[in-house]
């Protein structure tokens, strides 16, 4: 099977833009607060706001996807911090009911109620809700809650370790994933979500996370950002800071998605990051929605991509699309072994074990 | 020939060192400040300091590099706007003064003395020096002056018009570099260089920047950071912001350097770009300075990855080793043709002639 393990609802119904807004005008204008969270979505509308994804997902032969709320919608910087815990909570909430209605198509990761300066402890009810309760299976953490100013500490700070405490606990993965950006200086999906990328790898190379946090696993979005691309500088640098090889340092909790929109970017990728550390991803619908005119095909159809790049063996993709991603989330592995797939291809890398 | 389009002076003597240091504690104490900016480094020392790169031009086929200030040495988020004019004056004659002891083997580019918050307008007299006293053929620019807090406004902002008024008139180039970083989230080389890198892009594409420059031309360092490697996310979203190609947009204007530490970075940046928007560039001794196990050569020799790939003409590595730059430093291919190095094959380009 395939999964595609970044998919954000970007299709939801006016109900949840007309919520937010009244959520924030309240905090001008109390008397424009919502009065409940009700939101009245039906069932059916649900489905119908995913009816696009799904034929995407006939269209281009992928089966299931890891879908969490609209990342650009997250916007910790926005309001207070009880206003990003009532708003996490009704976009998980529409996230969970959709995988109940469609569970074969989607399954749930979550938004977390983060709020710059603010410990993300806060965030750790919601975590533990969206998983025992709604049945998620992983969730997006804003390495920049402050939306493109970046005043909140490095991932490797105590400041952030109740959350991987918990992660640990639940044995769930997070997508290092940041929201829109309230800087001019970044574009959202061109400059801010990149660069974020590549700092919370490069926060990771600095530090040693992961010697207190063994078994933690995180992803890194959109191809790495620019990390594949200066795998060699990022190996030197490895060197240079007296840390251990990236592989012995980093790749047995890391790992990179393939939201990369053209070959040559996919070629790179699976040529100098090792197969085991990918996951097939397309982020649809997501940054780039359109067709590429030098193809003919969707710009974000990642999987046409993987499937031109002839050193990939049986094997390798077969981790690509769907083992790897059965490991690094294994309360999905759980899941689907449970609804029938098998799972004897699922094991730890070398990499892993050695932890 | 072969040029090397960015090269840092990061072997300063140490009189260079110590009176930054006097001239910050000076800021705190009075009595500490330098009483002079005559450093007493004489021309012996100045040429000795640079034996190193020379040693290593000469190993790696190299003739002459592009040579700056040390990057993160700028610091414009320290001080004031009167110590960074000072700084900027005593870094930048000193490159001066290399340049003219060894003339074959570097030409000068400056640093600017900016200032967060401060209007770029301030910058001009100390360009119009380095290029019209000091003989410099280009510029470095700091997108961010705070030094990774991003305060300051996009590069297509008016704020910046000043130094691009200056730029075309004197017809120098300038390359896009940030300096050190005062935010613990942004290691400089590991995450801050290459994020402004990809910043700059995306402002330049976001933004309508040459139809008020036409003339202009702006270098993205260290490849470009993240995007050649997503180099289908940037035509997507240049379609979908409704905005010319790319080609047509930006490459008449936007260059990138080859500072990419491994094989496959240089491959993909070599397909995706068109040849001739690519500078010859090793930024030594730059970034990563120790040699790769995995091939028993520096990371930062970056010809050597060059003349691996084999799907470049003799006609391509022209291109990229000498008449790209000749091209967008148009000043250093006056010095050179003065010094009668043939010029013949230095023609624009399509893209540039359509301006």
């Amino acid at each position: 099977m395939i999964i595609d393990v970044h998919g954000h609802y970007t299709t939801e119904p006016p109900a949840l833009h007309d919520f937010r807004k009244r959520q924030l005008a309240g905090q001008t204008d109390s008397g424009r607060e919502p009065t409940s969270t009700d939101l009245g979505i039906s069932d059916e509308e649900l489905v119908k706001s995913v009816e696009r994804q799904r034929e995407l997902q006939k269209a281009r032969g992928s089966d299931l996807t890891i879908f969490s709320p609209r990342a650009s919608g997250m916007a910790h910087h926005v309001g207070t911090e009880a206003i990003s815990r009532q708003w996490a909570r009704v976009s998980n909430d529409l996230i969970g009911r959709i995988c109940s209605l469609l569970p074969d198509n989607f399954v749930g990761v979550g938004q977390l109620p983060q709020f710059p300066g603010i410990s993300p402890r806060n965030c750790v009810p919601e975590l533990e809700r969206t998983v025992t309760e709604l049945g998620f299976v992983g969730v997006n953490l804003n390495p920049d809650p402050s939306g493109g100013y970046w005043t909140d500490p490095p991932l490797t700070d105590r400041h952030w370790y109740p959350i991987y405490e918990k992660l640990c606990e639940l044995d769930v993965p997070a997508m290092i994933h940041v929201s829109s950006s309230c800087n001019p200086n970044f574009h959202h999906t061109g400059a801010h979500y990149l660069n974020a990328d590549t700092t919370a790898f490069m926060q990771l190379l600095q530090g040693d996370l992961f010697e207190d946090f063994p078994t933690l696993k995180l992803t890194i979005p959109h191809g790495g950002g620019a990390v594949p691309y200066h795998w060699g500088r990022y190996r030197g640098l490895a060197q240079a800071l007296k840390k251990p090889t990236l592989a012995e340092h980093l790749l047995a909790n890391v790992y990179f998605d393939t939201c990369v929109y053209h070959l040559a970017g996919i070629e790179l990728l699976t040529k100098v990051v090792p197969i085991d550390n990918i996951l097939f991803a397309s982020e649809m619908l997501g940054a780039v929605k359109d067709i590429d005119p030098e193809t003919g095909y969707y710009f974000d159809d990642t999987k046409r991509y993987i499937d031109q790049v002839e050193a990939l063996s049986e094997e390798d993709r077969g981790k690509l699309f769907e083992n790897n991603a059965r490991r690094v989330y294994p309360r999905l592995d759980v899941l689907l072994t449970k609804r029938g797939h098998p799972r004897e291809r699922v094991r730890a890398t070398a990499a892993e074990r050695a932890n």
